[in-house]
C-alpha cells in the first residue's frame, strides 16, 4: 500500500499555484489551473488532478505553451464565438470566454464556441459545470491524444476524444457526464501501467493489432473505442468537430508534430450551449420526473453522483495524496537543472 | 427462404402513396412518408422501410395522428426555431421547416430546431442527409419507445433514443451515422422475433431484470443500452433534450398514454445545425485527410458506406420485398372493416 498524505483543498490549490508560478506561468493561467486541479482532486478524479501537474510543467518547460498567453474572444456570427487561446493552457481561456458564451446562448437560444490554440488537460465536467450552473444545457468536445483505433481498424486514428454533457436541475446537483469515447481514458491505462496491473479485455490492441491485457502494449499499440461501431462513430465525430471544424488539427496530425514531453497536446475545444428558458422555462422542472423515475430503480446511480459524494467528503476531511506524487510535484519548484 | 418480389423504387413510392391516401392522409404528408420509406428501402434499411407502413396506417386508423396536419414554424430566438407539427407525421413537418433551419444556421453560425407534436417513425440519417447536402454539420435526436433499462437498472426508463450526425464531404457521399442508444434498435429485436431467432447477449433483460436471448422476453422486459454506463448516459441525454427540453414528454410518460396500435409514438425531435463556413470554409476540405487516413486502414468501413452501396444497387436493379409484407401492405388499401 502506497503511503499517502492528507491535504486540504486549499493546500492543494496553493501547492499547484506555487509550482506553476515557479515555472514561469502567469498568475491568471496558474490560478485557473490550480482551480481545475483542485476540483478534480476534490471529486476524486485522480487521473485529472495532481497527477497532471507534471504534464502542465512539462509543456511549459518544453517551451510549447505560452506562459503569458492573452486569449482573445471574437463573435464571428451572432451565435458563434471564436477564441484564440494564444497558445496558453485552456482553463484561463475558457474562464475569459465563458461570460460571452453564456450571453450569446441566452440571446440566440443556442450558441457555440470554437476555442483554438490552447492546451487542454482537464476533465470535461469541469468545463461543463459553470455553464450548467448558469441554467444552461451544455456540451463540449475535445480531441485527445492520438491512440484509438477505429472499430474494425488496427492502428491509432482518433484521440480518446471525450464528450461532456450537462443538464441543470432546479434542486440539487446538476446531471453531468463526461467520458472518453475510448473504452478507457488514456489516463486510466497509464494508472494501470504505473500500478503494474493488467487492463481488461476490449481496452486495447498491441502494435500488431492483436488484443492485449498489457497497458504498456496498448499505449504503444492502440486503445479501442467503447461500444463497438457506435462508440467508434462518436469518436470520429469528435475528431471532426473538435478538430477541422474549429480550425484545429486531427489527433493524427498533432501526433506528427513529435511532442514527446507528456504535457497536454495543442488543440481546441468545441462548446455548444442551449438556453432552456428560450423555449419553455419549465423544462428543467419537467425533467425532474425523469430523475424521480430513475431513482426509483434500486441501485441505480446517475452520472456524477459518485463525484458529488467525494466532493462533500473532500471539503469536510481533505484529500489523500500519494506521497511519491507529492514529492515529485514539490521537486518541480526548483528548475530542472538546479 | 421467404419468397420475394423485386420492385422499382418508383413502384415502392407509388405503393406507399396509394396506401396512405386510401387511409385518408393528406397528399403532402403521404408524399413525405412515401419518400422516406422509399429511401430506407433503397438503402437496405429494412426496419425503417416498407416494414413501417403498417405502423403509419395503424396510427392513422387509431385516430391519434392528424391526417390533415398543418405544421407551423416559429422563430423563438434568432438561432432557435420551434415547430408545431399539429399532431401529424414528422416527415412533412421537417420538410416544411428545414429551409428556415438552414437559413438560421447560416446567419447565426449555429441554430437549433425543436420540432414538437409529431409522430416520428423513420431513420435519422434521412433527417440528417438534406442538411448535410446543404453543406452543414448536423445532429438530431429523437426519444424512442420506452423500452430501455439504464445501466445498473432493471426496468424500462428510456426510449431507444437514437442519435444522428452528419458531416459534409466536398467530393462524394457525406459522413453520416445514426444509431439507437440501445444495444439494438427495437425494430431489430422485432425482426428477430418475426424471424424466430435468438438475440445476442447484452441486448435485453426479461421482466425480472435477468439477461435473456428471447426477443419477445426482451420486448416485454427491457432492452439494454449499448456500451454500458457510457451508452446509458447518452440515452439519458437524448431523453432529456428530445423530451422535456423541447416541451415533449419522456418515453415513460408517453408509455402511460396507453397507445397500443404499434404506430409511431407522439413526440418531437431536436435538430442542431452548425455552418462550417462561419468559421473557416475550408473545414470540410481539411477533414478529408482524416478520411484518407481512415481508408488507409485495411478493411475499415466508414458509417453509411454500406447504405450508399445498397443505394447504388437499388437504383440500378430495384429492391427485393418479402411477398408476405407486400401482401399485408396492399391489404391496407381497403378499409379494415371491408
Amino acid at each position: 500500500m502506497e503511503a499517502k498524505v492528507t491535504m486540504t483543498l486549499d493546500g492543494i490549490f496553493d501547492l499547484v499555484l506555487s509550482v506553476l508560478a515557479a515555472n514561469g506561468l502567469s498568475r491568471d493561467q496558474a490560478e485557473a489551473i490550480a482551480d481545475i486541479v483542485t476540483r478534480a482532486e476534490a471529486d476524486a478524479c485522480r487521473s485529472h488532478g495532481l497527477y497532471r501537474v507534471e504534464g502542465y510543467v512539462a509543456g511549459l518547460r518544453a517551451g510549447r505553451v505560452n506562459p503569458a498567453a492573452q486569449p482573445r474572444v471574437r463573435q464571428v456570427r451572432p451565435a458563434l464565438l471564436q477564441v484564440d487561446g494564444d497558445r496558453g493552457f485552456a482553463p484561463f481561456a475558457a474562464n475569459l470566454a465563458r461570460p460571452h458564451l453564456i450571453a450569446a446562448a441566452r440571446e440566440n437560444g443556442i450558441a457555440a464556441m470554437a476555442m483554438t490554440r490552447t492546451h487542454h488537460f482537464s476533465a470535461l465536467w469541469a468545463d461543463i459545470e459553470p455553464l450548467v450552473e448558469a441554467g444552461l444545457v451544455a456540451w463540449c468536445f475535445v480531441v485527445g491524444q492520438c491512440s484509438v483505433a477505429p472499430h474494425g481498424g488496427s492502428a491509432p486514428l482518433m484521440g480518446t476524444n471525450p464528450i461532456g454533457f450537462g443538464w441543470p436541475r432546479p434542486d440539487g446537483a446538476p446531471f453531468i457526464f463526461d467520458f472518453a469515447t475510448s473504452a478507457a481514458a488514456r489516463g486510466e491505462v497509464e494508472l494501470k501501467r504505473l500500478a503494474g496491473e493488467p487492463i481488461p479485455a476490449g481496452w486495447g490492441i498491441d502494435a500488431d493489432g492483436r488484443p492485449t491485457h498489457d497497458p504498456a502494449e496498448a499505449l504503444s499499440g492502440a486503445l479501442l473505442p467503447f461500444g463497438g461501431h457506435k462508440g467508434s462513430a462518436l469518436s470520429m465525430m469528435v475528431e471532426l468537430i473538435a478538430g477541422p471544424l474549429i480550425g484545429e488539427l486531427t489527433s493524427k496530425q498533432v501526433a506528427t508534430l513529435g511532442h514527446r514531453d507528456d504535457g497536454p497536446p495543442p488543440g481546441g475545444e468545441l462548446f455548444i450551449v442551449f438556453d432552456p428558458a428560450a423555449l419553455d422555462g419549465s423544462a428543467p422542472a419537467a425533467a425532474e420526473e425523469f430523475f424521480l423515475d430513475a431513482k426509483a430503480q434500486p441501485g441505480l446511480r446517475l452520472p456524477s453522483e459518485r463525484r458529488y459524494a467525494a466532493r462533500a467528503r473532500s471539503h469536510a476531511s481533505g484529500v489523500d495524496v500519494p506521497s511519491g506524487l507529492l514529492r515529485r510535484i514539490k521537486a518541480l519548484m526548483s528548475s530542472p537543472s538546479a
